[in-house]
């Protein structure tokens, strides 16, 4: 397997990062995954343009043009023999001699490097009956718009649904009017609640680039789209529960801790199916 | 310039780290800064117990005694031929071939490296007429109980300091009971208030080293210290403002934003001396 870095492609496991980069040291830095199928990653220019923006307003080189990245990303799918599979990408800040927090001089190249890897492993009964997912505490910090690296909160939160047989998290957050629901370790949720299609507002959460696929085809399908705060309690009894990403698409959930819920619901999948033509015109197109 | 990474000693500048480290793509770490003087890490155990103590806590493997790293340590500093410099120490949760969330198998080496570099250059003024500091929304998450490597909100702030002409950061908290202060982007600060020694409780930020020995050496030179919520109205209207830090030791702070204060005022003169003894003691000791 290879890895492509500034340029290069070497061994996916080569020993290649400086000790004084500062994706490494400050977490100072952005990521993306995105799903490849057929030797393409799939919606590059929305994940790309989000990286980019997400960048300029941290301050961080982005290197390469649009159409530079795509060549690299395909060359490197088409060197892994890879077609159902993830594409990694991260962009850091790049290396300083000095290990100090503020910005290193202008000029300093940033460090961007790729991994395509075949598609985790998922128990495809999380599609068929629903995935269980387990509610957890939203430790995270309060730049959640943007993708960085600062993602040690999510690793507890999925790792801990993950021991507890879960799928996914669901984390959550407390405010004066209520326990309120944000978002997955890596995914957004959707929840059905009297007909209408909820999911949680941008409020410090990811700007999904599945989430906002999801939010267009349910409205050209007919239904009410809000984005609001979604309570803990209203989820509890909602119809039908989602998750929306990447990785998991559009996944139906039949279990919040000990709470059961009918999967996959009558919106759900016809959401799920609506995704996947979705998915496949952008294979195709 | 020599690092110590997993058992060898390495070039500072090797590219010696693989892209699959979690430290690198899940910020899913540790760090500790310590000071070095005469071949000497100070404080080397309160520092080695904090990350041990955190490591246990996040189920990140510590592989080494305390003895063994102090060993490493003490060789790398002479490798280097360092007298007054910092040692720069990082514990990651190691490669793992998926990059998936949930911790790796049972058994996957942790990483664990060393810098040892000279003491950064901070302007002396800074300490004979007081540093200035610029306020800042503390934008972290809410593990900073841990010096773990989720460091892009500091990086924010002190370059926000920096860009702004000032030295450090003062991070605040918004609540409903008014907007707090916090803590620095790699300080503890302290107050005094009504001629009583006040300090931001821990609730949500770091146990300093260096905070605890300024709280222990103001206790038994006499003054009352508080450990408490400190509203940044009040800090406005301080008498005294300092930084606690590895490598701020004792700094007196001659500005906030745009207020002025004494500096260093005449409690902050005493515990930088106080300081002074307890670090030449722990040279020599």
């Amino acid at each position: 397997m290879k890895a492509f870095i500034n340029g290069q492609f070497v061994r996916k496991d080569a020993e290649i990062i400086r000790l004084e980069d500062r994706g490494l040291t400050f977490a100072d830095g952005l990521f993306e995954v995105l799903r490849t199928a057929e030797g393409k990653a799939l919606f590059f220019s929305e994940h790309i343009e989000r990286m980019k923006n997400s960048a300029a307003e941290l301050e961080i080189d982005f290197p390469y043009g649009f159409e530079e990245v795509r060549g690299f990303a395909e060359e490197l799918i088409s060197l892994n023999g890879l077609d159902e599979g993830e594409l990694y990408i991260e962009l850091t800040r790049g290396a300083d001699i000095n290990r100090e927090h503020r910005f290193p001089p202008k000029g300093t190249p940033s460090t961007f490097f790729m991994l395509a890897i075949p598609l985790r492993k998922i128990d495809r009964n999380n599609w068929t009956q629903g995935a269980k997912v387990v509610t957890f505490d939203d430790l995270r910090h309060r730049m959640c718009i943007h993708k960085t690296l600062n993602l040690l909160p999510n690793v507890l939160a999925k790792n801990h649904a993950y021991k507890n047989g879960g799928y996914e998290a669901l984390m959550y957050r407390d405010s004066p009017s209520g326990r309120y629901v944000t978002e997955g370790g890596s995914s957004s949720y959707f929840f059905v609640i009297d007909g209408k299609v909820v999911t949680p507002e941008i409020d410090n959460i990811l700007p999904g680039i599945t989430r906002s696929k999801v939010i267009d085809i349910a409205e050209k399908a007919g239904y009410e789209v809000t984005e609001r705060r979604v309570l803990l309690d209203e989820v509890l009894i909602a119809d039908e529960v989602m998750i929306a990403s990447t990785v998991s698409k559009v996944m139906p959930v039949r279990q919040v801790d000990n709470r059961i819920f009918k999967a996959p619901g009558e919106i759900t999948t016809r959401l799920m199916e609506l995704y996947e033509d979705v998915f496949k015109r952008e294979i195709n197109g």
